[in-house]
């Protein structure tokens, strides 16, 4: 056992945040704050001193920001990332002779001791111990100080005054004696992304189905004519299923049969034919010129276009002739389709990452990845990445933000928890959830709970989706119209990132194609479909509403802050979101039952929401406009689904007067009913 | 971002019991198990394998463990361990492709396909792989196997219940490809000490009252006598405060007042004098030859003497003249005694433990450990350690053990609860704990939930003491004799490891100095005291009886296995303590309050038991001797504090009448109801 430095008392320990014992960064976005917090403690009772330190990348010194003791050994200190890319912080901390001093002489006086001349002269000692750190001119003051302590002309309660005033405590921080800090051994590191990584509204379409007219193949021209719908609903970002050629050997039929008729235009994610392959666009959908045209129209409409990676290959992928060893080969000379015993994926086959040509395999989808990027791409939704190495994934990633800190990835892993947890850690901007399958109070309750609070909420951002391509639950099938509602309220307002896969989410679409699987009748993944999106029972209008909501109110633009509150009643659901310092409170109610009306008492956290009990407030139902005055915790509330199944509040601590002009009644009742 | 190996897909996480990342070791005596946990996983859904491997120091290879798979990628494995010191541990990983091709076929033929050769022949090239690694013999069975799942002459199904037969299974097994096995990169540690390190009963009693004659000065021949006494209540270790010369500088009095009577003792803490310090002994209490024949003596009666380490000098100990330096000086010329504003210890000057010359006062401590083990200690109790730095007690009780691995080390560190941790992080064998102070159920509940299970009870064995020579409760005062007979019993069941002082205790002295300290009345500390232990109302019956219930029940004789039950009265604690598997179960129920007879109905959790809820099962009453027959977890106590406050049952699952013949019901009756 060496000896260590005797004199380096301090221990540092249980730091939060901390992924895995430092191994994976914590995210942010641009503007957020990082709260550390630490158990920070030495031998005895003497005072301590806790900085906070962060550096941004590239910059040669630490900021250092005091950190304040809370209770039982823990402190806490804050900052604020203001650029990409990454951040490192760690702790430093010693024992604080002068702090500790002055703690001593409070204590001394307290006790009415009477002679503590031998005690200033102790304090007189340690501040000449810091002038030699001092500055000419903090050196001076000191001096001056030394003598008035150390004098027998002065009087012994002028002495202590002194000691204790603030002037002499702010010198004596500036030049504490930190020859015996202890640092926190591991620099922690913060990601941080732009805003968009925390807070989007995703829209997800398939371009062949963009035509104007039944039947045509649409193209991205075609495209361009839905931005304005899609920029009305108030999303921001556009996603397209794969937009490369699409294989012709084994491609699959409607309804996923195994033989296709001459026009089905087969799966977009059986990637690659002759035209090429994930370089490549599908020619049915235009050029790359097209694809340039459509980003910029989007841009202008304030909608990013956001593309999918899927790394597999149709059997007609140029891959599969130029190198045969990227794919796994049976002993009877054929080429292992995607398969899950008894499910055949005969149009697909999976990339062998483990090959034992691996690094030129991983050399090339990176560059597929560049290849996007520098075609204006900057958000993938990257497909099953659970079927491929994590070490991929963080070298992958990694890279590509090394140089392009400001590309998002969103992680379509439907898998098990750990999994999908990892993938997040190791560098996936957004994940999808299993929010899909939560449908009942106290399991929305219970997932949401896990996923807001750390350590999940420091890696993992979810990304809600009531349905995609190929799920459509139970729930949706059975409940219809006001299920659609509950869902997209839940998502839109219980994460900050949310999407739907339109029209057919607008549109209400709940055939299913059996009993088993959770796939669409006649999915639009094997077919063109005509949307009539002009039908008056579209939930376009409340689509909008809900994302004026979110971009009007910051509450809901981050995944903290989430509260749940009491209802007492099982189908109705009851959540507010809070901005930090509470500037900003929505609160949310749902009524998970699609048939019947529902009515409860909710009972409220007041203090959580910074309202006091004796205080009335005003909560404006940003859906219909209406608004209720309401005091103290309990409150009535009743949803018909037939009619609106949430409320979305906006809870306002004002007057009820000035909140009243705020807010334009009339003009938005009604368009959610339109299909009543 | 560096490529890394891209064929290593496993992530090992989570690893369970690892402290503070792996910078402590976990604590285990001899005999005991570690049971390990950890998530194990790949991307995919291939089959793992995982192994927990470990070996003891200087062994030179690991010895592995499989880890079974639990639920949600969890995985455990467990190993013994069998000897003192260290041992490491870790764990190692892969995607194992011949079990993964099984899982397959296994999926294959649940879904009726009916052409699997090309899937045999898959596998007959795995084992042909693992073939290259395989002994002549195995390798020449593989050659079969190979042959016959190649063979064209042999049916589908005849190689498929080869493939997936056990002997298949067993060489697969042993010829795994660990090529891009996974290995945990942290060799985590288990410090292993011997039994008395998890199970100890403690006697505190001061020598210098032992004398048999009032007012006499008591001598280590004198200690000789109190023996038989000490062993026949059941303790195993007698533990002795300071046995060194005493100072007169300072000298405190009666009830610790500023003037010392020229026969006052003096404390044992005030170490050091003309004869000298820490290394020699107090001329009152005889010599170094008389210290050896105590220890000597005990031994004979299965008791090991404990020594005080109190880390600290009087006025006179020769380290003052000696090593000026040792101490922190003041202003004025004089050295700074111990004091903790209002609060003054004149007769005790701390050493710095900080000074310029830190090594060599760390050094000189050590040797005085190192001079008492030589003088055959192993067993110290150690004076608050929480007022020397970390990094000393971690070099100190390090450098011990790693030549005297078998000594114990008690912290007598009354702190807050985060220095508690640290100290037995880095080396205490055994710890005293806030039980003082906790007196009523939730404060209990609580405190042994936190205690008695991880992360804690990794690294924190409780030593609980129902009073000290410092400490006399309110609850212990107000409640006199049930009060101490409650406490004992909870001191004795809760915690593995206990100790009184006594005879204070068994002679229920209750008397306080002041309102305001827990300090005794006319205490010891700097008195000497006559102890009438013959006393009819002595507990010396009861708890040779406890003790003895303690010896007899290993449940007893470890914190592990501790549940608390259901009273519906909150003046009555339940709880239960179970070995590993289950095989000794120890009920005990308390009633708290020490003036009311109380009742109530106890709600045990019988399947934490091993109990089905239709099986009748008795408890034996181990101080009283009573059987009683319940069935079911509802069952009626009845405590009356007057008689005896408190069971302690054996579980027996076995029929009644073979409970009662090894069961002497009537000798044991009556003996702690002498006092009454």
């Amino acid at each position: 056992m060496p000896m260590v430095e005797g004199k380096t008392r301090v221990i540092i320990e249980a730091v939060q945040p901390e992924i895995d014992g430092g191994r994976f960064p914590i995210k942010r976005t641009i503007g957020e704050e990082v709260t550390v917090e630490a158990d920070i403690f030495a031998d005895g009772h003497e005072s301590l001193t806790a900085l906070l330190r962060h550096r941004g990348e590239g910059e040669p010194d630490w900021t250092e920001t005091p950190m304040e003791f809370l209770v039982n050994d823990r402190w806490r200190g804050t900052f604020a990332v203001d650029k990409i890319g990454s951040y490192r912080y760690t702790i430093t901390a010693w024992v604080d002779r002068f702090k500790s001093w002055r703690q001593d002489l409070l204590k001394r006086i307290s006790a009415h001791q009477k002679d503590l001349e031998v005690n200033l002269l102790v304090g007189a000692n340690i501040i000449a111990e810091a002038q030699a750190r001092a500055s000419k001119r903090d050196g001076k003051l000191m001096a001056e100080w030394i003598d008035t302590l150390q004098s027998k002309q002065v009087t012994q309660k002028a002495k202590a005054k002194l000691a204790l005033s603030d002037a002499v405590t702010r010198i004596m921080e500036r030049y504490a004696d930190r020859r015996f800090a202890v640092t926190y051994p591991e620099e922690l590191e913060v990601a941080v992304d732009r805003e968009k990584a925390r807070f989007s509204s995703w829209y997800e379409m398939f371009p062949h189905s963009c035509a104007p007219r039944p039947g045509q193949h649409g193209t991205f021209r075609d495209c361009e004519a839905w931005l304005p719908y899609v920029a009305e609903m108030g999303f921001d970002i556009l996603y397209l299923p794969p937009i490369h050629p699409i294989g012709h050997t084994n491609r699959k039929g409607k309804n996923n049969t195994l033989t296709a008729a001459p026009d089905d235009p087969g799966t977009p994610w059986a990637i690659g034919a002759e035209e090429g392959g994930h370089k490549a666009i599908h020619p049915q959908l235009g050029t790359l010129q097209d694809f340039h045209r459509l980003m910029r129209k989007a841009q202008e409409y304030g909608i990013e276009v956001a593309l999918d990676m899927a790394f597999q290959c149709s059997p007609d992928h140029p891959y599969v002739k130029e190198h045969p060893e990227w794919f796994q080969w049976r002993p009877d000379g054929t080429i292992q389709y995607a398969e899950n015993p008894p499910k055949k994926y005969q149009d697909i086959y999976p990339l062998d990452f483990g090959s034992e040509n691996w690094q030129e395999l991983w050399e090339e989808l990176k560059s597929v990845v560049l290849f996007w990027i520098e075609n204006g791409v900057r958000i993938f939704r990257v497909d099953n990445p659970h079927t491929k190495p994590f070490s991929f994934w963080e070298w992958l990633i990694g890279g590509i933000k090394a140089d392009h800190p400001d590309v998002i990835f969103l992680s379509e892993a439907f898998t098990r928890p750990k999994i999908m947890y990892q993938l997040a850690k190791l560098g996936f901007s957004q994940s999808y959830t299993y929010f899909t399958w939560r449908n009942v109070k106290w399991e929305l309750e219970q997932y949401f709970n896990e996923l807001t609070r750390p350590p999940v909420s420091e890696f993992y951002r979810p990304n809600l989706w009531p349905n995609t391509p190929d799920i459509l639950n139970n729930y949706l099938r059975d409940g219809g119209r006001p299920a659609f509602i509950a869902r997209l309220v839940l998502a839109a307002t219980l994460g900050a990132n949310y999407g739907i896969y339109g029209p057919a989410f607008e549109l209400c679409e709940n055939r299913r194609k059996d009993e088993i699987s959770e796939e669409y009748l006649d999915s639009e993944k094997y077919e063109i479909k005509h949307w009539d999106i002009e039908r008056r029972d579209s939930l376009k209008g409340i689509i909008s509403l809900v994302n004026k909501a979110r971009r009007e109110n910051p509450a809901l633009q981050s995944d903290r802050g989430l509260r749940f509150h009491a209802v007492d009643n099982d189908q109705l659901i009851c959540y507010s979101k809070c901005t930090p310092y509470g500037a900003n409170v929505v609160l949310v109610v749902v009524n998970l039952d699609y048939r019947y009306k529902q009515s409860g008492w909710v009972a409220l956290s007041l203090d959580e929401l910074g309202i006091a009990p004796d205080q009335p407030y005003q909560v404006h139902d940003l859906l219909n406009g209406a608004i209720y005055t309401w005091q103290g915790p309990r409150n009535y509330v009743e949803l018909n689904p037939s009619k609106l199944p949430a409320h979305i509040f906006r809870v306002e601590k004002t007057a009820p007067e000035k909140a009243r002009l705020t807010e334009n009644v009339t003009s938005k009742k009604g368009i959610f009913l339109a299909g009543q």
